[in-house]
Order: structure tokens, then C-alpha cells, then sequence
């Protein structure tokens, strides 16, 4: 049965997405309606700069106001997308506290205030919803907490930055460098004219504080996340790669210790083996890989940015919470009941790639394995070539902490006949 | 808030999945309770052989009179995994007019009577859900039906059956043939004794008329549903395919029309490019590839059956079934609003690769052009090849109608010059 009378919506922010969602919203207008059981009807737009045309939007709607706008009261749901942490943080509180459920995209805010902002939509009875917020259009807020919430998750393991794959991608398969790549990159709008939060993590580690949050039912703050950047992996590292059958991605890894009592999250570059499923996410394309106990290994793939896929995972959350609205009712909130500790990055275990340029003599080798041995770092493979008078040494471990690598290539680097460590990566999805 | 009072849950079938979906509810109780703000709690289970040791399960909670539970008033939710229509739909049925929703993993009944038991359920505002029916653990129906709920689904793409993907993968890559490669799965038990719902692609068409119903707002009933099974593919066929880039796969095909005002779903082998996400689905996998307007192409990834993977899914409709009860609301039902007509097999457009077996003399070429002008195919690329008189000539169309196609090879096979068709495969995914 259809109610007439429509549903308000508020829209925060109108550049890339907000003026698609505007767009979806009115040319689909009919679709919607019949998803949801009553119409929707865009009841005012938020923006910095008035006097710019935006097509399809009625200028009567267009307000510099914003907080204005969300405590008129009669708003049913305030769509926030302007990102940053303000004044989005204290626009999205005053909804809640006037009436309204938000949807947002906004991953730096969910990953630094997500807690908070729940714990006030809580207390007002009302909807956060932010699908948008990791990985675009890729459904995976709603499958990890709700598809997947009669599982255990044990590990998220995700591309979750467009930008930085695409260069990752670009070096692999052309033998280009990170700087050559990234000037691609920049030329065809994939990055921005200053990539720091893609190319040094910071954007992949918000979602992975958040994904890490959800998967595990434990708060995780940004600052928990242990965050490198991909600006040092060299087209040397691809050629390492290659010859262990591995490609090399930027990671967001987000897992549960083996006894289960703790969890950890992390973004690096990291070594992933050719036949993993994530190795064959190409150019700005997103994936992310999730391990639980039941249901094995599950993978979501998908656009992880851009306007229109954006605006898709921004109207799925519409739907959901003026469905739910309609009903009286609201979706899952917050779970944060487990409430585990998050490890530093120390106690994270997993394989290493490491070159050394040693000295040319002999011994050397038993010199750098009993390093290792003395660090309780166990030796899968070594790989010696000399070259005029040096030579490089590759070594590839069983799975160690990150504490005990740290301390090994410390020791290793005292040694005289080590003349330099080349490189260090993580060796992952195995 | 902690509710005290535990939800009572009847599980219907304690088979593979059942008795997994057992041991979890009990072994992760308090995760569960977490989750839904209640306690879970397994009420009764109706089996056929009462005798059978069931470990984990108390005894005293085994009945064979399936009816009687379903009927006892105090269920809050029954799980259905006896699969089968009868007698699943009447005690289905009867569990929502006795006051109980129903989470269910019974994709034969879903496909032939969802419509009706939708209808029952929103009669008794009951919440019928049903994740595990379709590629088991991998979140689909509700990415589509919520996730994607703001956006318009064109084309929905996948491999939902795993014993086919085993038997054709395994002929992909070893050259087996047909009989060779299924043998390899009975022995592995990834083929049952008989293989009729998979090879045939029942199981296949009866997740396609599903996956077509909710993606396109549309009720799609198995019978609308073409359906060819891949007993035919040959070791010929493969190599054919590798000639083109591509492999085999049986896939589940959901189409809208270009004009929006119609769709079709099917059931078929067809060649897909290397290239494509789909070709790199290894084993018994599943994976389901979506194309949307706005969102682009998105794929999930997973195991498509297993008990723990399809418990996996009935537990996470479990939890959302009963939260929806605690706050007395319910979920999304059935959206067949669209109602837009199932167009014959005929009005498919696509590509074909055909291989024919001709006479090798000059001319012939010119004949079988001339055919397939005249029936409007226009043809992409032709290869010639000779073997001791006769010769073998592989066609691959543009994009034509079915019905097209089907004229064209009716008229071939009246040629003088043709002495058989040797294979007509469909080429999907460019």
C-alpha cells in the first residue's frame, strides 16, 4: 500500500555524488516510491557555493544554510555528502537530535567519531547508515553486518583504494615506476593533484577501521590502524614479486589473533600470490576478500569510487531507511559488544620478503641466517646472486611477528658484511 | 538493552545444513544474543528418522510431526532446509498462520511458489527470508534486494551451480571430456549419484528465476526460465573457446530488454573471454556478476553450497528475521511492482560461435554467408579449415536475435555443402 504524503530528504553537499544522488532520485523517482512504499521528494540542497547552475535541481531548494536545513524538523532523512570531519560531525548530531535518520559517505568522520555518532543516532532512535563509506558502490557494510552476522569473521583482506591500485597496477604491468605511474594516474583524473591520503594509506586505513569495527563487533579507531604508504615500492619489488609468483597490492588487512582474544588492523603494501583472487583487481577497481568460520572465503568486487557508484550505495541506504522509517522501526545500529583489544602492529604475524645487498664473501649467508635463527624468525627460502663484488641476498620467512622482523633486520643491519636492506614486504593471502 | 526472554526457534531438516545450523546456534549462543538483543533458542527439531544419533542435539527436542511444530503458536521463527515442495510449502504456510516467520534455504520452492508465499507472509506480517536458496554463503539476495535498492539492475550474470563449474573447470583444464570430468566429481562428492538438477541446469534455472524476480522487481516463474543443461559441451568446444580467448562456463542469465520494457532469464553453457571475472571462477565456487546503471559491474564471489556455508546464510536471516521481530517491524517482502513481461528465449540477443562441418569445395563459403544474410545475422569473424576433403568452418556472429540464429542454422542444415553442425555455443560477457 503506497502512503501519499512523501518522505523529506535533506542533501548535504552537492558536487560528484550529491548532485547524482539529486539526479537518481528524481529520475527514478516512481522506482523508488514503489521500493520503498511512499514517495521521497528532495526538500533541500546544502551547498558552499549558491549562485553555480545545477541542472535538474530546483534553485528554490539550494541553500548555503546547512544547519538551517537539517533542524527544520519535517526532514525524514538528511543525506550527508560533503565529507571531512566539519562541519559534517556537528550537522549530522543536529539531525539526529531534530528528527531526522542520515545516510552519509563520509569514511574519515565514521573512522574517527563512528562511536559517537552512533551512540547519538542511538539515543534519538534513529538510522546511520554509510554503505558509501568503504568501497563505493561494492555492498559490504550490509553484507559484513548483517548477511554475515551469524558468522565469525577471522579476517578482511582488502583493495580498498582505487587510486593507489591503479598505480599498482600501471607499475605491474608496464615495468613503469611509482612516479611515472602516479603521473598517469594523475593525468586521467584517477588521482588528485595532491594524492598523499590515497598514495600514504591514510584513505584506506579510515576503511579499515571501519570494516575492522563492524567485522569484529569491537570499536577500532583510526589511530588503531597501522597505516605505510605505496610511495617506496619500486619497480625492483615487482620484479621480486614476479619471481615468487606474486603481484604486489596496497592492503587493508583486518584480522583476528588466533586465540580469538584480540584483533589487529593494518594497511601496507604487501606481496599477494598471482592465483589469489585480489591479484586480478585491476586498475581503480576495488575487492574485498573475507575469511569466517561458516561460510569460507567470500569476496566483493566492484567500482570503488566515482559519482554514479557512489550515489548507487548512498539510494541503497535511502531505501533501507525510509523503509524504515515507514515502519516505525530501525535498522542495526552500532555493535561493538566484543569489545576486544586491538594488538599493535608488533603482534601481527605473517610472512616477509627481504632483500639485503651483502658483501661477496663467504659466511655471509650463515652470518644473516643465524640473525635470524637468534630472533626466532624461521627461513622458508634464500635466494643468493652475486654481482661485481657484491651480492644480494633474498629471504623469504615463515610466518613471524612483526616485533621479532623488526628486531632481526635491526640486528641485520649492525652486521658488517650487510651493506643495506634493500627492501622489506609483507607477504600476504597464503 | 538485553531482552531475557529467548526467541524460539524450529528447524525444520537436520541434514548437512541443519545439523550445522544446530551446532552454531548453540556454540556461539552468546555472540547470537549479542547480535539480535535476545537470546536464540532452538524450540524443536522436526526430522524423519528420530532414531539417528544427532550429536549437540537434545533429544528431547526431536519430533517427526513437523506439523505439530510449526503449529505449537510460540515459534518465532521456522528455519526450512528439508528443501523439496512438499512437504515444505504447507508447513511453511502453516508457520506464518500460526504467528512464526520463516527463514528458509529451499530454492525449488522459492523459484516455483514465491510469489504465493509472499503473499501469505505480508498477510500475516511475516518476514520470509531466504539468502542461503541462491550460491549459498555469498550475500546476493540481500545486496540485490537492499543494497541495490536505489539503483536499476540491467543484467545479472552468474555461476550459481558448483558441481557444473567443477566438471567444466576440470575440463578446462586437463582436456577431459564430459563423462571423464563428472566421474571426478561423483568420486569427490562433488557430483550426487544422480547429477540430473545440476547438468541439466534445474538447479541452475530455478536460482535464475530468483535472482531475475528480485533484481527486475518482476515475478519470474521457473517455467519462464530457458533453461539447456552442459552434457553436450564437448573437449572440442573447449578448444574452440581457447582459440577465441574465452572458456565455458554454465551460467544463469537475467537480462532487461534495451528498451527496459521486458526481460528474459536463462540457463546455458556459453563462452566467456578470459578476461572476463567470471572465467577465473575456479572448482565449486560460485560467482554472480551484476551490472547496474549506476553502480557498474559488481561481482560476488564465493562457495555456492556446503552445510557451513549455507548455515552461514540462514543464520544471518535468522538474526535479521529476529530483529525485525523484537521491533515489531518487518523486512523487505516481495517487489514485483515492475511486472514487466518474460520475453521468450527467441527475443535473447547475443552472440553465437558455430561450428560446422562442410564440404570442402570452393564456394561453400559464399553459400553459408549467403544463409546467414539472408536470416539478418551478421556474421564478426569466419575460420576455414581443411582435413582430407572435407573442411571445418567456425562462424562467430554479431549480436543477433535467438530466433534469428535458430532460422539461420534450420537453413544451413538444408544445405547441400553442410554436413553437420557440429556445436552452436552462445557468447556472453563482452
Amino acid at each position: 500500500m503506497m502512503r501519499t504524503r512523501p518522505l523529506k530528504v535533506a542533501l548535504l553537499g552537492c558536487g560528484v555524488v550529491g548532485s547524482e544522488v539529486a539526479r537518481i532520485m528524481t529520475t527514478h523517482a516512481d522506482d523508488l516510491a514503489a521500493r520503498i512504499g511512499a514517495p521521497v521528494e528532495l526538500a533541500g540542497v546544502a551547498v558552499r557555493r549558491p549562485s553555480k547552475v545545477r541542472e535538474g535541481i530546483d534553485p528554490a531548494l539550494v541553500t548555503t544554510d546547512a544547519t538551517a536545513l537539517v533542524k527544520r524538523g519535517d526532514i525524514d532523512v538528511v543525506v550527508e555528502v560533503i565529507g571531512g570531519i566539519e562541519p559534517a560531525r556537528t550537522l549530522i548530531t543536529t539531525a539526529f537530535e531534530h528528527g531526522a535518520s542520515v545516510v552519509s559517505a563520509n569514511k574519515a568522520l565514521l573512522a574517527q567519531d563512528g562511536a559517537a555518532l552512533h551512540a547519538v543516532a542511538e539515543e534519538h532512535n534513529k538510522d546511520l547508515y554509510y554503505e558509501a563509506a568503504v568501497a563505493g558502490a561494492i555492498p559490504l557494510i550490509r553484507p559484513l553486518r548483517e548477511s554475515l552476522a551469524g558468522d565469525k569473521v577471522n579476517r578482511v583482506l582488502g583493495i580498498v583504494n582505487g587510486t593507489t591500485n591503479f598505480i599498482l597496477d600501471k607499475m605491474d604491468s608496464t615495468g613503469a615506476g611509482y612516479q611515472e605511474a602516479l603521473d598517469e594516474a594523475t593525468a586521467l583524473g584517477y588521482a588528485e593533484a595532491d594524492p598523499t591520503a590515497d598514495v600514504e594509506g591514510f584513505d584506506a586505513a579510515a576503511k579499515a577501521a571501519i570494516l575492522a569495527g563492524i567485522a569484529f563487533h569491537t570499536r577500532v579507531r583510526l589511530d588503531d590502524v597501522y597505516r605505510e604508504g605505496m610511495t617506496e615500492v619500486t619497480a625492483a619489488d615487482f620484479a621480486s614479486a614476479k619471481e615468487m609468483g606474486c603481484t604486489i597490492k596496497l592492503l587493508a588487512i583486518c584480522e583476528r589473533a588466533e586465540d580469538g582474544q584480540s584483533v589487529t588492523a593494518r594497511v601496507h603494501p604487501a606481496m599477494i600470490p598471482l592465483s589469489h583472487p585480489l591479484a586480478s583487481v585491476r586498475g581503480a577497481y576495488n575487492a574485498v576478500f573475507v575469511e569466517s568460520d561458516a561460510s569460507g572465503q567470500l569476496m566483493f568486487y566492484g567500482p570503488g569510487a566515482g559519482g554514479s557508484p557512489t550515489a548507487s550505495a548512498v539510494l541503497g541506504d535511502l531505501v533501507a531507511v525510509c523503509r524504515n522509517r515507514l515502519s516505525g522501526a530501525t535498522g542495526p545500529g552500532e555493535s561493538a559488544y566484543a569489545a576486544l583489544p586491538v594488538s599493535p602492529m608488533g603482534d601481527v604475524v605473517t610472512r616477509y620478503h627481504i632483500s639485503l645487498d651483502v658483501a661477496d664473501k663467504p659466511g655471509v649467508l650463515a652470518q644473516v641466517a643465524t640473525v635470524f635463527a637468534e630472533h626466532g624468525v624461521s627461513i622458508d627460502t634464500v635466494r643468493q646472486q652475486g654481482k661485481d663484488g657484491e651480492a644480494s641476498l633474498v629471504v623469504v620467512t615463515h610466518c613471524a611477528s612483526d616485533a621479532a622482523l623488526g628486531g632481526t633486520v635491526e640486528a641485520l643491519r649492525k652486521l658488517d658484511t650487510v651493506r643495506g636492506v634493500a627492501s622489506i614486504m609483507r607477504v600476504e593471502g597464503e
